[in-house]
């Protein structure tokens, strides 16, 4: 029987100014997945994680993106997939789009890489919908290519990889919960164009600073007037982790996804580390919950472990 | 008595998606400006254009632009400014900016380059108050320092370079007026999130196609969903125009600046000159007067003549 392990990392989306189409992959955490092809054309999704996973495989994030890499074969053919999820579901981190990218990936090596990887995000992107309704590829895109993405249109796809200088990245997850779903509904619909123009210019400053590996624009540009203002009162203590994180070295960061995690740029993994120090303290001084991680940005995507 | 002689450069600003951020020089048409050092404090605007310009150096896009600078030095210095405008006034293609940056760079050749590029553009935006009320940079940034340029902010000023790869430029210039001001008031304050977002996942793909040298990410970037359907209506056979571009080949392109002229950029020369054949048959056609020009992108800015 084939089958193969897969590490799946997690991502971050909406990179500061650039909502809805920026994100990176980090090298840790990562979902780790087993799949093997199956006789019939069954897909069967085997939970070995802490979490409650839906197993029906319309409902699973990884059965979505399977059954819709499935429709484009010519003959149906069956998946088992294992999956050890080590990144929380809700975690603003691409918990889901790990799960729907691992899942592609292994199916395509294991169908002796028919797909291209913008079809596998294409595929991975159906996983998406079940977690958050919307058909988005903001962290499907980073966790299959790897390094920084810019999805320019999801309608029809069209994915960029930028390249980017070596990037240390502090996460702190808050152990509350935010539903993608609520912090879409805060977000006006309409905004001004002054403000939506000068989020253009960061966006294209962010863009400009990570292809010239010059990391005081990249610093410069990690302005986000319209989206951060709006989202930030859903997490405590957020303009503090900030400011604190930037007096200690941080390049600057924002909101990870739609929260609750929050995530520090740095050019070396010592401040990185520097900055983890400062947010656990303020964290355990309010007395939140939280993980942290110090990682780096992750330029493979999905790992497939042979 | 020391003196120079500038050629100054025409420029195309709202790059399409890329409104009041990105612009570019063009490598005809240029003003063409003598400026000489004075043994008084006095600023002195001699007119040798066809058009009729304010000659009082406080109501002179040049004059204001050297007041600017005068404050700057130590001593109070006087210039004389000659100007053969060969860019004509509300032609859409930065002829204000044109001026106000070949008097600074002209000013500051005299002054033994006492000041950086940046500075000289923070001068001759004071030159743009006085032609459109707003002190704004996409022009003269492109202008004083040639190529792409993107103003990531305006206050404070921070202006960019972007590498592109060689780009031909097609312009058509109506011979219509349209003013700034009504231009601007034509838009709405407020937009769309949602067109907000695909305009700068555009505006981020522009960029990356330009760093890459990638025309048809270049292409397909070139896309603006919220300033030039609103605009276009304000200038003849807008669509058609565009339409018959590209058709004839071109990338893409839109309005230059506030209009009337319109650009389409090309890959090389000859479908450049392939699209103003289209462009000039229309304009034959529909009976409005008009100007055009085949010309490239300007990587120098403001060419001092030795």
């Amino acid at each position: 029987m084939r089958e193969i392990n897969v590490l799946s990392p997690a991502t971050v989306a909406n990179f500061v100014c650039g909502f809805d189409v920026l994100g990176f992959a980090l090298n840790e955490p990562c979902d780790e997945m087993t799949v093997r092809l199956r006789a019939d054309s069954e897909i069967k999704i085997i939970n070995l994680s802490d979490y409650d996973l839906p197993t029906e495989p319309e409902k699973n994030v990884a059965g979505a993106a399977l059954i819709a890499l499935q429709k484009s074969l010519e003959t149906l053919i069956g998946f088992d997939v294992e999956i050890k999820k080590n990144i929380k579901p809700g975690s603003g981190i691409g918990s889901s789009a790990a799960s729907a990218g691992g899942a592609v990936v292994a199916a395509n090596f294991l169908l002796d890489n028919k797909f291209s990887k913008q079809e596998l995000v294409a595929f991975a992107m159906n996983g998406e919908v079940i977690a958050s309704g919307v058909k988005h590829a903001d962290n499907v895109a980073p966790c299959i290519l790897g390094g920084v993405t810019l999805v320019r249109s999801s309608n029809p796809l069209d994915v960029v990889t930028l390249s980017a200088p070596p990037l240390f990245v502090t996460v702190l997850h808050p152990q509350i919960e935010i539903r993608t779903s609520d912090a879409r509904a805060i977000l006006s619909e309409k905004v001004l164009l002054k403000n939506a123009v000068r989020q253009w210019g960061n966006v294209a400053a962010l863009v400009a600073g990570l292809m010239k590996g010059d990391y005081d624009l990249i610093g410069r540009s990690m302005e986000d007037y319209l989206i951060e203002p709006v989202r930030k009162i859903l997490i405590p203590a957020f303009d503090e982790i900030k400011t604190k994180s930037k007096q200690a070295g941080a390049l600057g960061g924002g909101i990870s996804g739609s929260g609750p995690s929050i995530f520090m740029l740095s050019k070396d993994e010592q401040t990185a580390k520097e900055i983890e120090k400062e947010m656990c303290a303020i964290y355990t001084r309010i007395g939140v919950e939280f993980h942290s991680y110090v990682t780096s940005i992750n330029n493979e995507g999905v790992k497939v472990c042979h």
